[in-house]
């Protein structure tokens, strides 16, 4: 931590921050400068991160020089976080697909995009069993009815199943069903869902708040981790910002920066990150193009049809000709996807 | 609904529009002008507003007509909702403070704070026992133990109390010790829990979220509304911008702009909305000015040592101070401030 | 400046640091620490801030000190800047209100608005003869002919002049007619129209940009002052962010903060800055609560007929209820508007 | 155009409206609902879109039904725009790279520059004369001497030349020594230069504001096509948003989306929009996999003395490398880059 004191700085003021240093068992470093004095603190700054610094009257600025995260930086673990699945390795070299519908909505059209999206050469299968919606008047997901479908969906094509969790006291439920337990944009800062699925032996798909920095992305991730979960997926799926010619603005430069920062792996969701259609097959090969470790496609056989989302949603024909070119870029970024 | 088809929409097209309002039982009504055929739905709105438009091949933008919220409108209820607890009237002519410490650090700091902001005029005491942070290094709260510490210096100073709900599983804990739940921005879109306090009988004070337009907090109310629950006041608390000067944008135009939209009582939260002590006078008077019903303020003995967001806090005494103006510009205004 | 190392920065870049600060002829000081080397600069920042530092392989963070302007701020100038405009002054104990039309549209209305808010009690009459249009298509402004006009009004009704300059050759006919100069939002870093009204012997009202940071704004100042002329007015009128109800997003708290960061007056425009003419009257009294020094509000006889802006427009019958208003909340606040 | 009359709205208010559509020559379309009655407007929508309808007491909302630009258009023109510059294509199956440092800073380092980026593969030279800076204390070009080096170095390697204007004075003399012009970002509604550049016989490349939406970039367009000018190449250049990781958040969905609404070729500046030179080479490849027609990208053979923007800047032999990959992946969407 550096402290900026005020020009006027008395010497009083600049003894008061001394010595709070020390109260912490931090090491002060004076440095009389001709315009500002300048005081270091030396030692574990997650201390005195917290304190209320604009309460001490001779304190301009008070400047960070670590991370506020630790367990998923890049610093603490040089190598990428390589989670296996069933079998499925997420965040080495192979790229992972996930695709399936928006919302299960009945069995039907679940297994027939299971077995659609299973062709084109997807390695999982999501489907949302309880719904975030905007509206108390929309459809709200099938719930547990819709968490078996998932489970005998993916008996049945082979596909192991990423589902979102919305409240703690569905946790075991939704352990018993799926493989991968989703946290949305939504409840990306939903602290006690959080700590939650910290406690669980299941990976974590965590997705990007509208808002949220990627710092506090980061910052979200160490929450999970801290309570011993480190099988951690992040997912970047569009912020918001002041255009509204698409759904959300779709922030992929946050993928090659995340990769510096942490060694977790990221996957793209291109569907809600730019809530058209006709945009997913060009988002998905520049996510690939620029790093990303996996991608979350929806589908639908009837997007028209589709009781949420069905906007953002590709036709399984679709779906199988983009699969076709992720491979292609993926070998170009020495990757593949199979 | 409007549709407006594409440029070169086919009769079918055409045809396939009509047929879709027909069958969720709305009535087409057909404009062909020269660039473009538009097609009204005449009926309920809501049996549509959720379809994927843009799956419809013909369709280039799908316009609603109508709010998508209702309970919680100006146009469903046209007098100003008014709500009392314990005598004290919210959403009336009387402007209501509540004010408190960021978090319940322990008996003795609520103490003397409830004391103070007692003396200086305000009506509620403010206090979280449960946390949201951004980080999972810091203090969390003190749990239940922090919810007693506020029913004793409610029953001491006579303060009801306002605490913010983090956790569905807390919800009738919550209710047995706080007069009004805090519903906090971070949890605006947590549906689950805003279904859960839709349930119970106490008012909730529902804080708008950092990137929530006005229409979501509006649609977040309608969830707790929609659960029979009508005693909500709706919170500005400053949203996210490219702004870094400021710890959040104070966003004091949604005030008369939520009024006319709604009958609900409004706040501001001066604290949060800016992140800095020494703007929390000015931002108090300028929220009075231009309608809000009431005002959130931290206030601290000592922000210095505060556990959280002590950078943000006032000080007894200048919370006095800032009360008086308060009240003469509530009077200015025609409101009191008592 | 203090440059913080990476964590495994090698002497040698460590070396090449302390070098590059010396040859700038600033003196290096080094801190090291448990997890990073941190090295400041004493000496004039200036000579180094804009140094690319991402290109040293070593340094992870380089974190100014100072702030990069100037001769804007209360650093360099304690009192507050009062600029004395044909006998009214800018920027003292009393508020100074500007009225009239988004454009001079033609003699008639100009005339008749500049009487009325002359009677409502505006001291500036405000008006484009030339108008930055989002589309080629519409009315851009009557050029010299409304200069003419403008300035004709203020022979005839004793209101000084306030209009925007779009071209830097255009600034000697402003010159000739106008009393304050107006930049833009949209030229607000327009450097060479900048360059230009610092040139000349005209006070300038500087408008905030669409999305423009408070220190990108002092900047902004900062190259008009550079260039000798320190008569400067800044102007809140909304930023740019997700929240579409509202035209702008009014921020307001920039003003309290505004004027701790510098001496110069501070207006504020709740026409543009919120878009709606029913919330001018609010966002004025808000403004003038939380120290602005002025206001700007567009005032048009016939909004519906306006050639600009009519939405935003007040009638001249609310334009003189509100000042009544705003007289007496200058008072409460201990300013004057006369 | 769509008038939405409000619940209450009285006969008299419909009849107004109806009138007004009339008095512009269009044609009224009543529809009654249950909620509200519906206006259309037929006919030439341009004629009535700017009115202040909010003025008007009867109508709540007024939706237009076209897009306000028509030249630059899809609807107008389906094919792409195909520009010729010194016989190199500008949007057609080839895709062009422009590369070369910030800023002009001397005769030495731009040649180096301009040699390397040749060899690399480069078909443009990108070089700053006049440079827009945040500060009036750092380096703001070389003026008319970096134009002169410029236009040598095209005639030594055989570059064409892309620079930027800041100032309609200059228009004669840039268009003297560069084959194409831009209008940075900064100016993007810089309405005066719009009209100037839209008059000049060169091709211009217009970046996209910070805050500007993509419909406000296509109707800065439109201003230069309306004046005669259609050599029009559009970059996205990233926007500003509330992270601040990154310079600018890249926007490259607006990649696809303009494709779709305009027929003219759009570039991306990684460079400028990401900040950091290791961004720009997976976000290059990204650009291309969705769709850009161009790149530019800032080169400089030490990066860390440059005058500007060293931070964002590649190395030469960066820049080979990444050309190469850049062939590959252009060759993945049916492309090449010659």
């Amino acid at each position: 931590m550096i402290f900026v004191m005020k020009k006027d700085a008395t010497d009083k003021e600049i003894q008061d921050v001394i010595e709070l240093i020390q109260k912490y068992g931090l090491k002060p470093h004076l440095s009389k400068g001709e315009e500002r004095t300048i005081i270091g603190a030396i030692g574990d700054e997650s201390k005195i991160r917290n304190l209320p610094f604009e309460s001490f009257p001779g304190i301009e600025n008070a400047v960070p020089i670590l991370k506020p995260y630790k367990l998923v930086s890049r610093d603490f673990q040089k190598e990428d976080t390589i989670i296996d699945v069933e079998g499925i390795s997420i965040g080495g070299k192979n790229i992972v697909v996930v695709a399936g519908p928006c919302a299960v909505e009945n069995r039907e059209i679940l297994f027939e995009t299971a077995r659609e999206v299973k062709e084109g050469g997807a390695r999982f299968l999501r489907g949302g069993a309880y719904k975030p919606r905007t509206s108390p008047y929309t459809f709200q997901g099938l719930g547990e009815e819709g968490l078996k479908l998932l489970y005998e969906a993916k008996m049945e094509f082979g596909l192991p199943v990423i589902t979102e969790l919305m409240d703690p006291r569905d946790t075991d439920l939704l352990c018993k069903y799926a493989d991968i337990i989703q946290i949305g944009a939504r409840n990306m800062q939903n602290f006690r869902l959080l700590l939650e699925v910290g406690k669980i032996d299941k990976p974590v798909i965590l997705k990007r708040g509208l808002s949220s920095t990627i710092n506090e992305l980061l910052m979200a991730a160490e929450y999970i981790a801290s309570e011993g979960n480190k099988k951690i997926i992040l997912c970047e799926r569009g912020i918001r910002t002041f255009e509204t010619a698409t759904r959300n603005t779709l922030d992929l430069s946050a993928i090659p920066l995340i990769k510096k920062l942490s060694h977790l792996p990221v996957f793209v969701d291109p569907s809600h990150g730019t809530g058209h259609w006709d945009l997913v097959a060009p988002m998905s090969l520049s996510a690939i193009a620029c790093g990303a470790d996996g991608l979350m496609i929806e589908v639908h056989p009837q997007p028209d049809k589709a009781l949420s989302d069905g906007s953002q949603s590709l036709k399984p024909k679709k779906f199988a000709d983009l699969m076709k070119k992720i491979r292609e870029i993926a070998k170009l970024v020495d990757r593949s996807c199979e």
